[in-house]
């Protein structure tokens, strides 16, 4: 495989042509950003963490029967996926209250929510990723029904699994955020990333009553280094792979 | 009916018990607000025309098979209706971009929309109305499943009714927000008013392409006075209630 020009450069990766149509080279970044890329940061050791520690949930997602964009980890920090049409969508699944949501609602952090949440948000920076309803998507023609319900069914289907993942390895996993596309001959799939930025992810082990966060949120509210925090993560999903004897595409 | 003493005080209106414990007495103000109180006037003749047209709308409603806790008008400015433990939303039905929503999402006002979009918001003036959507609204215990289909069902139906009845009056029935409640045998039922406070009504009389405001924009955005255009809508809605030979509860 070959690496070859780049397509594109986001806030977290480089994604590259390869010699293959339909294969992406990704080159995940050490670069850290919130609040829409007004914080922003060079953290040594978070592109090769979110690689890698995205590579093993594709894995564990693939071995739970949710199949996605992921091809194999090539490096430290370089995977190759499939190319997809992407949706310009946030897909955001919300099992306890935090962040943005609890604000928005006036609801404290962590209140129990009396069932999963799917939430959508059109991606453009110009207007701030607005929030969108199911109705809206349709109207619009950002989506058609068939699709809205293709990437509902797998966004559910990813919660599931992950929540899954996450409970095996003491962690409360509060809410998430992905994206999907379609591959060139229309199947919807999960695509991008799942990492410690893109999820909340709170310690379970840790039995103080604090919320201990394993993610984003430490950079995003300055309560310390996310790396070793990453590092956990990484080395408690792994001892799970492990001891499921997942052959790792990586 | 006896008028009992003042239940609430809002911005529009004024609620009084009576001696009847499931009526209320609603009495009109003139009073206009926009943008969450910030902008506020006394307009002589605005309660009177409101009255009148959510009364006559009422009817018109009814005549289409649309139930709402409207009893009967009693005075210029004053209606009695069923007492309703109201549920804290703002059910928003669009059929075409405006306000808000094309700001929102970056679209052009009048741009159309490919099917009517239902949006909710949870009324509190702390938390600016936020928008919430179907998963949000069960998953904070705000509605059950069972009465959020209950509710969008009477607002699909209000919208199919509303816009036979604009379309008949030559106007185009662009956006509305209405509320709902629970009668005390548990029935969900359309309450509080429906007006040109209330709806974007843009006249298609006027052929000259502009949009033809007959609706609270002509307040919030200083076109000018809006009781020349309640009052066209009063007299286009009372001659269509004629014609069809509608026997108004009024
Ligand atoms: N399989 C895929 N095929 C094509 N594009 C993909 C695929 N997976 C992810 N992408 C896209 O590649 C980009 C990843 O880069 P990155 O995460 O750094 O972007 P970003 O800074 O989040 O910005 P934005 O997502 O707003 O473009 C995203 O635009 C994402 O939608
Ligand atoms: N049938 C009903 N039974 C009980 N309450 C009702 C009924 N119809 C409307 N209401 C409520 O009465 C109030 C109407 O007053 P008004 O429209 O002036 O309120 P407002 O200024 O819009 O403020 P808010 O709606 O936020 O309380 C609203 O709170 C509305 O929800
Ligand atoms: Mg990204
Ligand atoms: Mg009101």
């Amino acid at each position: 495989m070959k690496k070859l020009e780049m397509l594109y450069q986001g806030k977290a990766k480089k994604m590259y042509a390869t010699d293959e149509p339909d294969v992406l080279w990704v080159e995940y970044m050490n670069q850290a950003t919130a609040f829409n890329g007004e914080k922003k940061e060079q953290i040594a050791g978070k592109g090769s963490l979110n690689n890698r520690i995205t590579a093993v949930l594709f894995d564990l997602l693939r071995a739970r029967g949710v199949d996605s964009h992921f091809i194999r980890r090539i490096s430290d920090t370089e995977q190759l996926v499939q190319k997809m049409d992407m949706f310009p969508l946030e897909i955001i699944m919300r099992n306890t209250a935090a962040g943005s949501f609890a604000k928005r609602y006036g609801v404290e952090e962590g209140t129990p929510l009396k069932k999963p949440i799917l939430e959508f948000c059109v991606k453009s920076d110009d207007l701030g990723d607005p929030f969108i309803n199911n109705d809206g998507l349709v109207a619009l023609g950002i989506v058609t029904e068939d699709e809205l319900a293709e990437i509902s069914r797998i966004a559910y289907a990813v919660n599931d699994a992950l929540t899954d993942v996450f409970s095996k390895i003491d962690v409360r996993l509060v809410d998430f955020k992905i994206e999907e596309g379609r591959t060139a001959d229309g199947v919807i799939l999960l695509a991008d990333e799942i990492t410690p930025d893109t999820c909340r992810l709170w310690d379970l082990k840790d039995g103080s009553g604090q919320i201990e966060h394993l993610d984003k949120d430490l950079f995003r509210r300055g309560l310390g280094s996310i790396i070793p925090a990453y590092e956990e993560i990484y080395g408690r999903l792994t001892a799970l792979a492990d001891e499921e004897q997942i052959d790792r595409a990586e």
